[in-house]
């Protein structure tokens, strides 16, 4: 008897992924204090709820659905036009960046999208990741054969590229002297809040050019950038045309995390091993997808109305004040702390050398508070935790207050 | 200078997909004949709006979004206990099946998950698909490289098993004698028609545990059997849970091509190459993938009220009367029909031993009516159209006797 194969390369995972673990002892702990009132800053969720204008339209839109002439059977994989073009104007135009709506996918997610768009590339290609990193960069590429093999020991995979983010080089990946074919960047990043310059991201740019190398670059949290000199695109980088893709997402723009919307944006400039990644990308999805519902979609370009883009830009607003609030309390707590001014994360040194897990439990069992442990996005995240911004206003103010206490 | 690899497979597809292809000779008939109104009973798009129950409970989702308190965000990757409840309940339970809420993903799509289901399995594995058959399990796995190269001559991947539905057969593949480690079976059959009876399937499921190779079972238009001897499910067939994956959508049985909801059960019981598919597939969705939209699974759900399943089941006998419709005026004139009867595609042999093509275009330029060439769907559809019933109830009507005059 013959028998179907498995994809190995699911079995060199490890076992527990970092948010289940964190739940696990969430749930340990919450199971023996059901009195404790527990403030989670940990997992980057949003809270508040979606924006008037997003539900005026997505009930117009649920409205059309239940009539034969405004019923909107299969949509083009892609997306629909009146969103395609919504965020050519706004968020690339009107930043004098030149990008056509065919150049932007529609999809349910920057989860799905950056790791299925490694369907369209070689499992021979050398990926490059930041570390510490979202790990769903390096999980996919490991599910594609492209990360080898994984040690228990370095915590590592022996086939990536790690570009280590530490305090020593400000948190910014230092563009890597061995071979890397698909480098993977996320600005602000997930988990430091770190942002990258322009002058940086030219450096990336020209380095891809040269090298043929391609750019993944995630966008998720481009809303929260205040500061005027940092890019909020890759497109803004001469030369990104021709190496980069980008991946950008509703979920923490407009609170999408339940509604799920995002797109990614493929270059027609950019070329690799003979072929056009743009074409490459509209098969995978033609393919593979049947693209995001109508209502959604209606909800998404609410947001680029006057009245959506202000109130979206409230909550936004709302976010970067607890951002503040816990980057100013840790840091008057005498922690060592980064991120959290274009972005919702804060990125906070252990005291005294703590373990990431250790202070963790600390923060968990004495000030009832969770985060996340750093060591959880790869090695050098050891001695870090991440807050996050997405918690209530009075929540995350009695939060830091108890973690100043414990401290 | 290295140079980053794209997967080459890609380069291997066929250049012009199906449905691209039928909408330009559309195009171009239609540009230069303005006067003639076209009906397509061509794609199986749906074309009734959503039933009131489903409409009322996206509103009532909407307005929970709206809220703080009613705020979802992330939801389970897997999907919301109340919908995956529900499925199992009157899905499965209601005819004898127990599936576990546990062992059903809820996910966007059919066609995503009969594409997304390669990754768990090693790309060695022999696949077998009818012919005709649906085009997303041929082109997803020469993605994968299962299906080796095509030939032009032929119309065949030279890797993949094809199993010939014909007349000679009543449209019913025959188990293969070659090694086939994944089958993808389609029943009510997308293009044919054609349904599997209980024996058949008993065979299928028989060989499958002989020889551990997996069944794929799309069962997309089970809500059109009306036959009370079809399984409308492979669960339904003992010893399914240790060799089948049932793939299901909200699509056809509730009007969701454009609101994007679907599910696939792989039950805890399928073990292939020392591992459990009820993980591999939970590991990729959690990793790939963050659920569908909560609005989407209320309305979802509501299709298992009384009153919304009235109102589907309304739809679905709407469209059969349409199948009736065709099938009984193709057979008057002649035409040697099939399916239709639990299904909404009504399979016709051309007249006379004309090709697909060419009947389709006879069709396009005299009767103005728009169908699906069967050659379209692989070799052995040739000489064969698919008829959709999934027009209004008068262009039905009005298209089946203009084919008659034709004819």
């Amino acid at each position: 008897m013959h028998m179907t194969t498995i994809n190995r390369n699911y079995l060199k995972l490890p076992g527990s992924y970092l948010f289940s673990e964190i739940a696990r002892r969430v749930s340990v702990y919450a199971d023996a204090n059901p009195d404790k009132k527990l403030i989670r800053l940990g997992i980057g969720d949003v809270t508040r709820p979606l924006v008037p204008a997003v539900t005026a339209a997505m009930h117009a839109a649920v409205d059309e659905m239940a009539t034969a002439e405004g019923f909107h059977g299969y949509g083009p994989e892609q997306g629909y036009d009146f969103l395609r073009e919504a965020i050519a104007a706004h968020d690339y135009h009107a930043r004098g960046v030149e990008i056509d709506p065919s150049e932007i996918f529609v999809s349910d997610g920057a989860k799905s999208d950056c790791g299925n768009i490694g369907d369209i590339f070689g499992t021979d290609n050398v990926v490059a990741v930041c570390d510490p990193v979202y790990p769903v960069y390096v999980d996919t590429n490991a599910m594609a054969g492209r990360a080898g093999d994984f040690s228990e020991e370095t915590g590592k995979w022996n086939r990536l590229v790690y570009m280590p983010c530490v305090a020593e080089n400000g948190f910014a990946p230092a563009i890597p002297e061995e071979k890397a074919d698909l480098v993977y960047l996320c600005f602000p990043n997930n988990p430091t809040g770190a942002v990258a310059t322009r002058a940086q991201l030219q450096a990336w740019v020209d380095w891809a050019n040269a090298n043929g190398s391609v750019i993944l670059f995630d966008s998720a949290y481009e809303a929260f950038i205040s500061d005027p000199e940092i890019p909020h695109t890759i497109f803004e980088i001469p030369g990104a045309k021709t190496c980069a893709i980008e991946f950008r997402s509703f979920s923490k723009t407009a609170g999408f995390t339940g509604t799920r919307c995002a797109y990614t944006v493929v270059p027609k400039a950019l070329e690799r091993d003979g072929a056009s990644l743009n074409a490459l990308w509209n098969r995978r999805q033609c393919t593979k997808f049947n693209g995001v519902p109508y209502v959604v979609q209606r909800g998404a370009a609410a947001i680029y109305t006057p009245e959506g883009h202000a109130q979206v830009m409230e909550n936004i607003a709302f976010y970067k004040r607890n951002a503040k609030v816990i980057f100013d309390g840790l840091k008057a707590a005498g922690l060592t702390v980064s991120g959290g001014e274009n972005s919702p994360y804060v990125w906070a040194k252990t005291p005294d050398g703590m373990g990431s897990w250790e202070f963790f439990d600390k923060l968990l069992h004495q000030a009832n508070v969770v985060t996340t442990p750093g060591a959880g996005f790869g090695p050098s995240g050891e001695g870090y935790i991440r807050l996050t911004a997405f918690g209530g206003a009075d929540a995350t103010v009695e939060a830091v207050e108890r973690i100043c206490k414990v401290l």
